[in-house]
């Protein structure tokens, strides 16, 4: 390398790992998956001017919004998730698209595992140049998860990615959180109920646009077809979605690869349909202002939580209800009258 | 009838009449309907003064707080609510129970319908005299209706009411209130999906702890048993509940009146069971828990809108971004900014 080509070489370095957001927003647009990283490493920064930072740069990639099918999917540890992500994602490239992957990891406060945290489990995917897969840093309020996440999406979506795959365990409440920034829904199962269902927690199965028994191969090959089956019919006397659309029950082998691109079948079909009757559209429109209000929610009790005295008081209180003493109502009256005349005295 | 025994009848009007919270709830306690009613009234008042007095009764009323089963029955309109209730009511009172009814009724904003309002729909049960009926009045936010409907409950129990039905209608968010205020949820459904199924709200399955098909008579029956059967596998792949009760499918004629103790047999197992392992208890406290949260929750947004200038703001800023302009983390950041800078002038 000559002394000219190495100065250019170490300028062009020195851009990437620039945080100007300008450059940022560019190496972004540009498909620059460094500029991606570091991009998204600045949305999760908690730090103040990096936070202004980040939102100078999402202002810029806004010019360049992107279209991307937003895909959420989830299942309790042991599902198979990663190995179906990296089946399903080979068969998006093979379809001709650009695929981003992004995890929510609440397993910090929960199951003690980690999605993606052991990125060999998606070895295959990862070395595609048409794949990108960030693990995202999760903790924090759920609030806070879900702003970086929805960033993040942006952010993937101005670098041209086809489809989002927003990758979550169904344990706690982070699919919620999921479910209003996607637009398909995809549950993962297991064959044979019982125990492995403990995990998944009530009401995701209504959630859900399909669901897909996994590990359909070999011997456990019928069992799946049976609880598709089972599944297909309970989810047939589920309550109408609003967009009409029925959730489908499926089987898949992330193994054989069998199932796989029909799944992607599926959701095509279903952001066709989505498409012409609008509702693809209305519900993102929706899902703004429901984040909107949710984020509204969480800095009024960020700030309540944040105010001398507070945490104690409510602390002392919940213990007390717990142990049948006071009376919900007139104790939350009395912590938010108290709250008030702090906020008078913080200003004198 | 003497003047003697017109002036203590007078008395005894009067006394009946009164909104002292002393003589209310000593009156409530020792059973009587008419106090019971005017103690709900000064309950469900939005007066000032009246809520003072009524604080001051629910204080009193704590020394007797009587043990009562509460149940929560959910439903479209059309499905036979009210007269399941005056059957099952019925079957209650043969087993020598005390039966308060209440409804929460939020058809002013959606249905259109009345629950309760045409009394005569509960004939018989509402001549009983261990039966209490009580259209709630409702309107107002959610959070003031579940703090009624509560205290409403603890009002019923210390008048000596062994059950407690909350009734309300699956169309809304009532139901998802009413279940964090009862032991046990109960949702009636109609045989033959389809239409009727529209109005139930998605997720309000996965909440019931019994399922029960009404008007499985007649022509109707076979049709109903086919239901229940199906109902009965599909909640079978639901995720257990944390009580690990498996919720049951159930047919019921209020008509013929079959099924309908078999309800109750459902339900008192049910108790017996979470009375020994404790949850009946826990889940009680953990629902104070709840509400004491929710209440602070409702009372900071409600403070919050409540401050000059927000409402235009909110509303404006949901309205660009349902057209597609804004950004739901930076809007809402700007509206607390402003909302903070609001209580410090309000000070000034």
């Amino acid at each position: 390398m000559d002394d000219q080509r190495k100065k250019e070489w170490l300028e062009q370095r020195r851009k990437h790992l620039s945080r100007n957001p300008d450059e940022l927003a560019k190496g972004i647009i540009s498909g620059d998956k460094v500029a991606l990283s570091r991009g998204l490493t600045l949305v999760e920064s908690t730090r103040r001017d990096d936070h202004e930072q980040a939102l100078e740069m999402l202002d810029k990639i806004r010019s360049n919004p992107g279209k991307s099918v937003r895909i959420g999917i989830t299942g309790v540890p042991g599902v198979g998730k990663s190995t179906f992500i990296e089946a399903f994602g080979q068969e998006l490239v093979e379809n001709g698209k650009k695929v981003a992957v992004l995890a929510i990891d609440p397993s910090s406060e929960r199951s003690g595992g980690s999605i993606l945290g052991d990125k060999t489990r998606m070895n295959n995917l990862a070395l595609m140049p048409e794949v990108f897969i960030r693990p995202t840093a999760s903790g924090g309020s759920l609030g806070g998860v879900a702003k970086r996440t929805r960033e993040s999406i942006l952010l993937c979506e101005a670098a041209g990615y086809d489809v989002i795959i927003i990758e979550t365990v169904g344990v706690g409440q982070s699919e919620t959180m999921v479910k209003e920034m996607v637009d398909f829904f995809l549950l993962l199962m297991l064959a044979g109920a019982g125990d492995e269902l403990q995990g998944i927690k009530r009401g995701i199965m209504e959630m859900a646009d399909a669901l897909v028994i996994t590990k359909a191969d070999g011997e456990n090959e019928m069992n799946a077809r049976r609880a598709r089956n089972e599944y297909k019919n309970a989810m047939h006397l589920f309550p109408p979605n609003q967009n009409s659309w029925i959730p489908k029950a499926m089987t898949c082998s992330s193994y054989t690869n069998t199932g796989i691109s029909e799944i992607w079948d599926v959701i095509e079909t279903f952001v066709n349909q989505m498409t012409i009757s609008g509702y693809l559209e209305k519900n993102r429109l929706d899902q703004e202002v429901f984040w909107f209000r949710e984020t509204l929610k969480e800095m009024l009790i960020d700030n309540f939580h944040q105010t001398e005295g507070i945490s104690q008081r409510v602390s002392q209180i919940e213990k007390s209800l717990h142990s049948g003493k006071g009376n919900a109502f007139a104790d939350a009256k009395a912590v938010m009258n108290f709250y008030i005349a702090q906020l008078k005295d913080a200003k004198n």
